[in-house]
């Protein structure tokens, strides 16, 4: 499976103002499309802190997302992070300019000198359209990895990853599917389910996945593999090894 | 201020089926004790992610904590991930595995061996009391930092925050709490707010720092100082350049 990993950028990701929402969203997104998230990384509005968390990104992945920090502001410094991670400058771009200033004029106001910071982009970048915003998104290879930067403003971050983002995705990578099946057991802890389930868990067929979540009163196993047969198979095994807990086997 | 990095361990993290919400409650937590939470990585229940990101959350902050993957089951791997971060092996304490039985005696029940695994702990670590559930917690330094390893069942991972974090944290680090100030903005865009911010902004005092957040219709401005007068003064002269769309300045 193709691994992304995300960059989410703001103080308010990490000082308790704001619940990310992005990652959950994203990883979901990305599962459907058959790819995984593997790593998802917040820092502060801090330009180092920004690029290294790109380069150890990209370190790791087959892709990588950055969400936040496009915006006018001083403390928005994604667009020199992904330059400094790519060893760029920064360029103004003439096109990103009048896109700006076009959709300013469509609310008759005059374009803030300060919102021309926004059509800043990495030497090398393209652009990606924003169509619920105005601050531009940002596509560049690092390192032959593909970086896509999306704003942070959660209806901006999701229209731009579904317009611009998932068809590239697509064209790039041919995600395998998982299909994963979940074991639903009540009354017995999570110690004594995984006790059941070890040897057969021990000479599970390469491929096939186990993964635990336990909450108040229930444990649900997850058993994934890429062949949905291979998965339902070994859901309705562990579930005759857990015995009379179980009560339910669904798909996810 | 004492910088803190986290890492919250967990497939369910990254392919869309929790929210996490620990790191928008740690970091209030850690910000009321005059820390910065300064950096959250997520990485899937996998060994080398573990561990990779512990030692790149040691590279970056004063303290380390770790939340989730403390569990009795094949993929709750981080006593492994921060062993092996911290180049040692895993054993079991004596002590644990009489606790751990004596957890389970309390509730008529025989404990399951697969339980026992929450008794390995590096060597060289301490453990935490978890006072909500079975699996202990784990402290250690690792290259001089302290790093402490919490359960991610979100009210395990809160008291043992609170009981067994906390007082740690305080005794080693003085926390300097930062105060806020909130200028709030109507009607204006966030290039507008900044242009008008724009030479204040270069000619602050060092130890003041200014971040905004816009949300439909509205952009909050928020100025921070160790010093209370220091911040509040610099919301009054940040509301008087902005101007008439200023509404409220509220402490934070």
């Amino acid at each position: 499976m193709n691994r992304i990993a995300l960059v989410t950028v703001g103080d308010e990701l990490l000082n308790g103002a704001v619940v990310d929402t992005s990652t959950a969203w994203l990883g979901d997104q990305l599962a459907l499309e058959g790819y995984a998230l593997v790593i998802s990384i917040s820092v502060q509005d801090e330009l180092s802190a920004i690029s290294d968390a790109i380069l150890s990104a990209i370190a790791r992945a087959d892709a990588v997302i950055v969400s936040g920090g496009l915006g006018p502001t001083s403390d928005d410094l994604t667009r020199l992070g992904v330059a400094r991670a790519a060893r760029v400058e920064v360029a103004q771009r003439k096109e990103l300019v009048e896109l700006i200033t076009a959709r300013y004029a469509l609310r008759n106001m005059q374009v803030p000198s300060q919102a021309l910071v926004m059509a800043d982009l990495p030497i090398g970048a393209s652009a990606l359209i924003n169509n619920s915003g105005s601050a531009p998104g940002i596509f560049m290879e690092i390192e032959s990895v593909p970086l896509f930067a999306l704003p942070g403003v959660p209806h901006e971050m999701r229209d731009m990853f579904v317009s611009e983002v998932l068809p590239k995705l697509r064209k790039r990578f041919s995600g395998v599917r998982q299909h994963t099946f979940i074991v639903r057991v009540a009354l017995l802890g999570e110690s004594a389910v995984s006790e059941s389930l070890r040897d057969w868990e021990s000479n599970l067929p390469s491929g096939v996945s186990v993964a635990y979540l336990a909450s108040l009163g229930d444990v649900e196993v997850k058993i994934s593999s890429e062949s949905a047969r291979q998965a339902e198979e070994g859901s309705t095994l562990a579930a005759d090894l857990i015995g009379d807990s179980v009560y339910a086997i669904d798909e996810a």
